[in-house]
């Protein structure tokens, strides 16, 4: 395909039905527009603002759900790690293995990601250039894989938001395949309340202008009651949107193919 | 025309010829493309960084070539205005009265404007917000005009780097029409030498993604010659390659429409 | 007198008899404990988010009782301009020609300031490192004088929030005498309300660690009711503390030129 | 003692005699000035831009000189962890157990930090805001310790340069008590070449406006020759210029203690 590819699920995995019912949905819409699929989803949360969010219905509960929904849709998988010994329970169980934008630079966490021979997506740091991503990109090659991706998830722009420099997307695509996270990269942080807010009706906005400037990927975590999941709520995708969404996107990626 | 609109020509108007020369091949490309076009060109430069940079070839001179172009090809033109006293003088030879991003708090220079009746494009301040550009237009409309338009130029991104905040588009379109400023939102401002650098190189993404994230014009200094120019050189596009932009630019827009 | 200078005095100035009791006050104090006063007072605001807001009771009026308050306390008055035609009309009156941030950048503003041979005041822009300051002190040096301060009133954080960057003060005292701006350093702007905000709670936080870090002067807008004050209420320092903070950093000013 | 406390030493631990010598200096220096003092190296350096980077001697190695440093010199030790498994080993060598700016929203490390009894040091994140850090002292709180400092390090300002927010002092000592790092909020990350610039020559007006500003405690790396350092030499202070610098802040405390 010369379509762009996606990584999309819930934020965190919640249960095999709410799994299954989400990876049929966008596989559905996927098959049809032909669009490579792989299912994402979180086997356990790390790094939440406070402690008393939730972290997840067990890591090896988590895990074999995401093979059931690999087996059963017959697509890859991608889930991220937090702790080095994280990356070879998980490289069982999935394709792709992500490190978390606050943890990309803990050289032995990539370092251990790329040794299990799985791709790595290593998201830029929100505090870090798109530049500066090259170094992360060397690491996984210094240990001995070439299957990197990199992911932008914005950047910090003052304390309570974020923004996604798009000048950005050419640049690290001369280190790995670049895929554009619009979820996270419309997160609004550091807010009083302790729980991440965020700018959902720009999804589209962002999304567009990702394809244009020549993304490879997006990432988009969606599921069918937002404002109920248990992690991100306020931005995920409410998936009733996903399909018109991603037939515009590759409409544009249609005419993009042809400049 | 359901294109987007253009807003083109050299930085300062450095002379009859080039401004000519310049709208010339312009217009050639906007009427192959059905592109409304506005030749642009500053008649002075009032803030520079250096007291000994170039500030223009005189103001009636500058304004008589703007008109001439205008009459030559049959285009409106724009230009920038930095007194109060310049309102009704640039008025009496352009169309588009342009206020620059610093002074776009300056509430009697944009009532002076508006008063001349002449559409008043308003530059997003650097140190703006999307959302706060609605005061602006709301002096327009209290001076008695409806013929607001927005353009964004980027916002400050550290001492020396600018970004574009796409989620200000559509923001700012519910203000007014909004134009991307695709030259000066590159720039890379507070250089030691005190002459603004820039990343003429993202002017394609940029542009593309402006597109994508559905701008109503956009405005792009170009130049024959522009590392010679004398003004703004490190942004501006080489005319050489205006053609293949604008084309690709009008088949991204082209299926937005259809979205 | 080795110890810091003062530009202090209502945001605008309302009348003559709050001019005359504000100005009353800070002599009292600054006379106590030896620090340099001016009195500051803007005749007109020119730079309001909303076109409804407080800009004046008449220049001639605003400028005659900064004289009045001259002569009545025998202290310099300092004053914001706006305009070219502003220099010469407020020079008469005062004795400090202060240049707004927004429009630092625009040189023949800053020239003809320079051409008074008063003293002129550049605040340096939100949206300038304190490196490009040096640009425009050499714009007055250019002008024939030698009479140029610098004033720090922050710098742009994101959209709605500003910092000091403390390494500023070494760096822009290298170009001239430099006084911190507490009150619009603290500003928050581009809040939905279109009034800017604030966090007056940090006044005596910054203007310690100012002191500290070496200024030579401070900027402070003091009202005897700044909740009831016509503009930049939310950010000028209530009266009564005045003295008390006066005190202790005059005590701070003590032991850093001992150093 | 009413002083401020200071952690000091080298970045990492690179053998045992540099890291006694460097002890005996400190010692001798914080003895003379009754300042409260814990000696600073870390075992490892986990989260290098390149692989290449230095990342230490070996971690038992590194600890048991940790542990001779605080046996000779009794004074307390801290040392920075990475994973989770890294708490409870290196709480069996030193007082003190440093949370990386990077890895202070994983919530597993911080608890099992807070486990072990031993006082945690959360350092704010570059992304995360002065009010974000009552989230992560709350978690040591929720892990059973009251024992939380808080240490800021700078935050992001742009891609290549940080600043400290000097509003952050007061507001954070609200949560714990809280320590300016002087070192690596002067750090300029996301250079070109791969390796962390830095402003050294400002730790002086940084750590004096930290101490006016009622810091309880400074963080410094030191070292007798930076410029040979095995990691961060951009931003150590040579060891030559610590006794003026400690004596100086030691006076303006004196001050602040008594305002």
């Amino acid at each position: 395909s010369d379509n762009f590819f996606l990584l999309a699920g819930p934020c965190a995995i919640e249960g095999e039905d709410m799994a299954l019912r989400i990876a049929e949905q966008v596989v559905t819409i996927t098959d049809k527009l032909n669009i490579p699929y792989i299912f994402k989803g979180s086997f356990k949360k790390a790094n939440r603002s406070r402690i008393d969010s939730f972290t997840g219905i067990g890591d090896e509960k988590a895990l074999k759900i995401l093979r059931k929904v690999s087996e059963t849709f017959d697509v890859p998988t991608v889930t991220d790690i937090h702790e080095i010994s994280d990356a070879e329970k998980a490289a069982e169980y999935v394709d792709v293995l992500q490190i978390p934008a606050f943890l990309v630079r803990q050289t032995d966490l990539v370092v251990a990601a790329a040794k299990t021979g799985k791709v790595v997506n290593l998201k830029k740091g929100q505090f870090m250039s798109p530049g500066a991503m090259q170094h992360a990109v060397q690491k996984v090659k210094d240990a001995g894989s070439e299957k990197a991706w990199i992911t932008d998830r914005g950047t910090m722009f003052g304390y309570q938001d974020m923004i996604v420099d798009f000048r950005g997307i050419p640049e690290m695509r001369e280190f790995a395949p670049t895929v554009l996270d619009v979820t996270h990269s419309l997160q609004q942080p550091n807010q009083t309340s302790g729980v991440t807010g965020g700018r959902p009706d720009m999804i589209g906005t962002i999304a567009r202008a990702g394809i244009a400037a020549g993304v490879d990927g997006l990432f988009i975590e969606t599921h069918f009651d937002p404002a109920n999941a248990k992690s991100d709520g306020a931005n995920m995708l409410d998936i009733q949107y996903l399909e018109k969404l991603m037939t515009d996107l590759t409409a544009i990626r249609k005419v993009i193919n042809t400049l």
